[in-house]
């Protein structure tokens, strides 16, 4: 148990140190080592590494969405979901660690030492997602719920072994790929957090090194959304994925048996 | 057979969500998280998942024009197309519908919730194609042959076993990339609908969700021609793929046995 | 052997429509629905795509550089390079006579109907390869051999059945992906041509088509260096690959039997 | 021994021949022909091809971090070592001066003769990394470290046979992939070196080659900090995959057998 947790720790880890210094790195060379099509790149490569790292031991869910859909909806066991989702959300916290400690000169050459939350200087935004303005709290939620179901349907037509999906060893690029289409087409509102680990792991750690209470209270308190949001949506996901076309496969593989 | 029509569905579903949401996504942000490359790249990962999520049961033709060739072109069954088209349409239509109920406060924040077809502040364009200024109706029923010939050719190279390609679990990411090459290619025209489903079906969309008729009388009454150039299109394909390099291969393939 | 023919007509023919027709949709667009990174991957998957669609007839060379490259050092029938290097030039030849069909009004837009070699509203470019300002034809060879051997030298590191390399249903993507390489690197002085069918095919359409014999005349005379140079560095090329590495695995090879 | 030398070689070459020809044409061009997504692409497709190159004869190290790391923890022979990394820098060297060759009159447009470390012309930066103005050694300490150990979690990630990853003809493109990941995440400090060859190597030539000692003391003396920080970075990458997941991997494999 204590090794699938390290696994599920430096799986996200991985996920997030890309993830956090893609953004980073666009952010603090105001542009010119970065883009947002960078982005969606570094945030689906980070989910391709990840995922290889861990995969051997838990099987790689990196996200408390994923472990959460797999525990409703496939068996898995609850009594680990509470150890999985703590090492995803620590595994992130330690690689925003080492982004900060890896950009700190960065850091200070960008906003002068002044950790903010908002405006041009604002640097918050490496770490944790936030809304745009016109977004309300309803709408971040169903931005959510849609972004991680498309997540879930994607993740398990890949993986899925009785559809037509590849051998084991290629799920990560293609499960990089489907993030960077997630990215690609719905990160507008508020960034495709999609993972809750993701979200809150970098966000904890802005609170508690100089970015202060804003973090939470920032986007009318939207902190919470990139948690309920992913949870609701890799459920929905799973199930329209099997009544799309799981069931269909299921009485196929019964006609064959 | 409702189970297939439901794979198209949903295949189809999934190839429209993230090809209309990279555009809403690039259109909506004023092209701070978009970009014309990053829109080829949302199309091609849209056609890549989408065939997994259908492969399994159907084939995933997701596009009535494959379904027609295959009809004329490779004995698939006649009766089952009228199913197969209008269960990609659908698919195409809730995908679109997906998209605006995600983009809502998006949509609203960019055109002040009046929904336009032609103009800098329209976003029909976000959901069907539209052809450019100089083109003729006769100029885009070529673009549209072309396109999708070129479609045909390489699907068939990709899947063809008599042919070098790969195993069939890796034909989706291929066609997902050979859906970027003609869109890099050949978009500038029209934006490469070629395929009737993924036009209609988010037109139509349009049409009933306050755009009004003019999406149907915008270009000289452009919306008939991804429809029937797309159809044309791809029986041309097969045919040149077939003399092209399938004769060749059916008589390697005698001679063995 | 007119199996063969059609068959590197058909890959070189999908090689050049998708190459040129990413060049002509970044030009006429004036730079809004192309880039040069797009460029760039535009002609990878041409690669791609030409390579699926004759491998299972002739392994796809698609390249007269490479035919004779075959031909010099690994026992490929001289018999038969000609005629593969007229069919590959005529694929190329019709290929652009089909971008330019598809774009004829396109172009009509753009340059008013005059087709011209040189200034802003150029187009000659979008078929052939011209070389920068700076660039002498000794220069020019030199890029051409530099540029081609290392094309050789991937190819063969990628298909050597001896080496490390993937199973041969996977060369197509990679060497796409080689060419990308070669695209992002070495393409500033003139193009990266390396293959003198992609250049003299649409050159020749261009000098009947309405461009003129200033098309052979522009650069002083450079038509000829894409079509000396990649002969000499493919050869070159696959000389520094068996020098560096082929000989060792040939001697690994001779052990183990 | 003289063959896995030349084997290095060989992959460093190419390695090296792609990622400084994509940052020259970048350069050189005034951007026109290249971007910084395109220099991360350039340099993770010159991984991927220098690994498919030298992997059937070594392994292909191409890097003297990976060397020692395999020295270090994976028993690989410490007397190979000096040849190992004399054979990668070499190989370094000598593409610097083919990328030099191939775009000589493109540097004599570009800077009018005069090579220089530092400005608006230098073109030094092209073959070797330079730290940006905010950063102190220690923090480029810490940014070679942090990169490499990365570089060596995903290389070991993706190559362990133990863990869930792909057969190792698919290694190359995605180690490839693995360095595209620390180029847009981890670049902007000082150009992710990560592999004391690649800037020692292309260091070298410019010294040699018309720079001067200039590409020694730049930087507070910064020639040494991307050959001591990837050593370091790469043994202390090895031991954190082995802790993180490495043990668990070893484990399961215990209790199989």
């Amino acid at each position: 148990m204590l090794r699938e947790a390290a696994a599920e720790f430096l799986g996200t880890f991985i996920l997030i140190v890309f993830g956090v210094g893609v953004v980073a790195q666009k952010v603090l060379s105001a542009d010119a080592n970065g883009s947002y099509l960078g982005i969606n790149l570094g945030w689906g490569l980070g989910v391709m590494l990840g995922v290889y790292a861990a995969a051997g031991v838990t099987g790689a869910h990196i996200n408390p969405a994923v472990t959460v859909a797999l525990a409703v909806r496939r068996g898995f066991p609850w009594a680990k979901v509470p150890a999985y989702a703590a090492a995803q959300t620590a595994g992130a916290f330690a690689a925003s660690a080492v982004v900060f400690l890896t950009y700190r000169e960065a850091f200070d050459a960008f906003d002068g030492g002044v950790r903010l939350v908002q405006g041009d200087l604002a640097t918050a935004g490496i770490f944790a997602t936030y809304p745009q303005p016109f977004l309300s709290l309803a709408g971040g939620l169903v931005d959510q719920v849609v972004g991680t179901a498309l997540l879930l349907i994607g993740v398990l037509a890949i993986s899925d072994q009785r559809n037509a999906g590849p051998p084991a060893w290629l799920a990560a690029p293609l499960i990089g790929l489907l993030v960077v289409a997630i990215g690609v087409a719905f990160g507008f509102n508020a960034g495709y957090a999609i993972n809750p680990a993701r979200d809150f792991g970098p966000r904890l750690f802005t609170a508690v090194a100089g970015w202060g209470r804003g973090v939470f209270t920032a986007g009318h308190g939207w902190w919470w959304v990139p948690i309920a949001g992913p949870l609701i949506g890799a459920v929905l996901g799973t199930w329209v994925y099997d009544v799309g076309v799981g069931q269909a496969l299921t009485s196929k593989a019964d006609v064959r048996s």
